[in-house]
């Protein structure tokens, strides 16, 4: 493995200027001159191989990028801008050369497709798993962050985009799918081109940035968070910290229908992995019932999906509407069992 | 081991509430509102059980303290305020009851004594070591950070405190001595003080936030960074970054007294030790010499002991006067190898 100060000399070579970052990677600490009238969000989230990601279902490039995205999706899902980002790695001796730089190439590659400056960071050898940490730190208008506590009863709940594709593709890759495999005759092509969708929205999800700021902007989210645990237990922890209930629409989840189409060869209940798929990081968020047309129209304008899945309710408790029958949901997404 | 909610909330119930923090631990992200007129500091700094610390050579909460204390001290070498903290940490199942919230604890102990609000975190289980890195968020008055590149020829090196004690503390816990030694006899009292104080230095180092900030809100400082790779490792890091060269004086290196006395008994060079120490959490730094006085005199206001070892040349190369005789030095502070 090379020295630390060989691979801080190269990732301080790839990190890009920015006229904000007064002092970048190779300092002490990164100085940064923020405008001013705005409030300041920091975040950090770390992966650890075996834990979070294994090294055999994915390129570094798509390691090294899911860890930053997870890390941006909690900026997004406080409304804000992500501006700055460091990077703490530890590297098993028995990594194989190159294996850092491509990490950092997928750092570094959605760092710029974000605008995010990367600023800092600390690497160490670990005679463990591979270990990544993201710090984020971003802003917003003062005032205009968005918390879990906001939602109020009469609120509706919308999410972005599709769920279910995340899970699915995990236990694609579990059960030895990869990225590169090939369909073995023709009928096969189009059910692994729907694979490959799964594998890659587990491996290199897109955090919703344009979205979240947007709606932090204009101030239409009265709660968010990004869906990182699953719908139902990220929707569990929005309902405890504004102290509320909810009831959302089994038909109205939007399920991707390439989970729809494979759950059903594979004997899976699709709405019930749409529920509870981690590592989506699409947004749930409330919004007051008459600010409906304003969100369809932020929808349109940025071209992203927003589906109305329920509404809030006075009383604690989370239920499934299911053809008129009602399901009490348990937080039962997953949580990373420590 | 607990659930990583419960954990969180643990530590939630733990940190203290500021009116800055708009929204600390527990949603997506913290916000902060931070004054203008004020640039950014950030800085992250990872520890990683077996490489940098050993759990049978510290209580839970001295290793909590000390991987927050690295942090810190890059902002102190910034010259900047330490404001704000988030912690990731991955944990072993192997680790007793109880072990987290007492890592937490020497964290949070020490951030209150810094006047550092914690205000967010990651934690997972790991199936390898126990990893800690700590991301600290400060500011400074605008344009007034110090970085490693100001030194200029002419300019005085001047160091905080005094070397030698965190390698030797290290040389001591590796031997097999611990903080709770006691002496075996009345004859050993002196040494067993010593000893201890020289682990202690090793594993309670105190960052120099205070002396740091002063010194860069003064804008006395044209260099500066803090000595944890070692004082000739660190003094060449800047002056790689300054393009220059220096001179520094044998006589004049502040060597602790417990270092000199134990180093003598162990057939140690205590000067050798103290050129090389890492983590001892000194400011080193440059100023210019008509400052002199001034520099004294805050070390008086402050309480902390400065030292003027050497000066700033044209030429590149670090040489060591020893009685006359010229000494050329490498960087060969320890890094830690990865």
């Amino acid at each position: 493995m090379p020295r630390e100060s060989e691979i801080i000399s190269r990732i301080r070579k790839r990190a890009p200027n920015s006229d904000k970052v007064l002092v970048g990677i190779g300092d002490d600490a990164a100085v940064i001159r923020l405008g001013a009238a705005s409030d300041l969000i920091a975040c950090c989230d770390m992966v650890v191989e075996g834990v979070h990601f294994r090294t055999e279902w994915a390129t570094p490039q798509l390691i090294g990028r899911k860890a930053l995205a997870a890390t941006l999706s909690d900026v997004a899902a406080m409304g804000g801008a992500a501006r700055f980002a460091m990077v703490s790695i530890a590297i098993p001796g028995t990594m194989p050369d190159g294996f850092v730089d491509r990490l950092f190439e997928g750092i570094f590659d959605l760092a710029e497709a974000c605008e995010v400056v990367v600023v800092g960071g600390d690497t160490s050898s670990s005679p463990g798993p591979l270990f990544i940490d993201t710090s984020v730190i971003g802003e917003c208008s003062s005032g205009s962050a968005v918390t879990r506590a906001g939602a109020g009863a009469g609120d509706l709940i919308f999410i972005t985009g599709t769920l279910g594709g995340s899970a699915l593709g995990l236990k694609l890759l579990a059960q030895g799918c990869r990225l590169d495999d090939v369909a073995d005759n023709a009928l096969n092509v189009r059910e692994s081109v729907m694979r490959r969708q799964a594998m890659m929205r587990h491996l290199a999800p897109a955090p919703q940035l344009k979205f979240g700021r947007a709606l932090g902007e204009a101030r239409l989210a009265t709660a968010m968070i990004d869906v990182s645990d699953g719908l139902s237990t990220d929707l569990w922890h929005m309902l405890d910290e504004s102290d509320c209930g909810a009831v959302i629409y089994a038909d109205r989840i939007p399920v991707a229908d390439y989970a729809i189409a494979l759950a059903g060869s594979a004997g899976l209940d699709p709405l019930r992995d749409a529920l509870n798929s981690g590592e989506e990081y699409e947004l749930l968020f409330t919004a007051r019932a008459d600010d409906r047309n304003r969100i369809a129209e932020l929808s349109t304008a940025l071209g992203v999906a927003v589906t109305a899945i329920g509404e809030i309710v006075p009383n604690k408790g989370l239920h499934l509407n299911r053809k008129g029958e009602l399901l009490s949901i348990e937080p039962s997404g997953y949580e990373h069992l420590i």
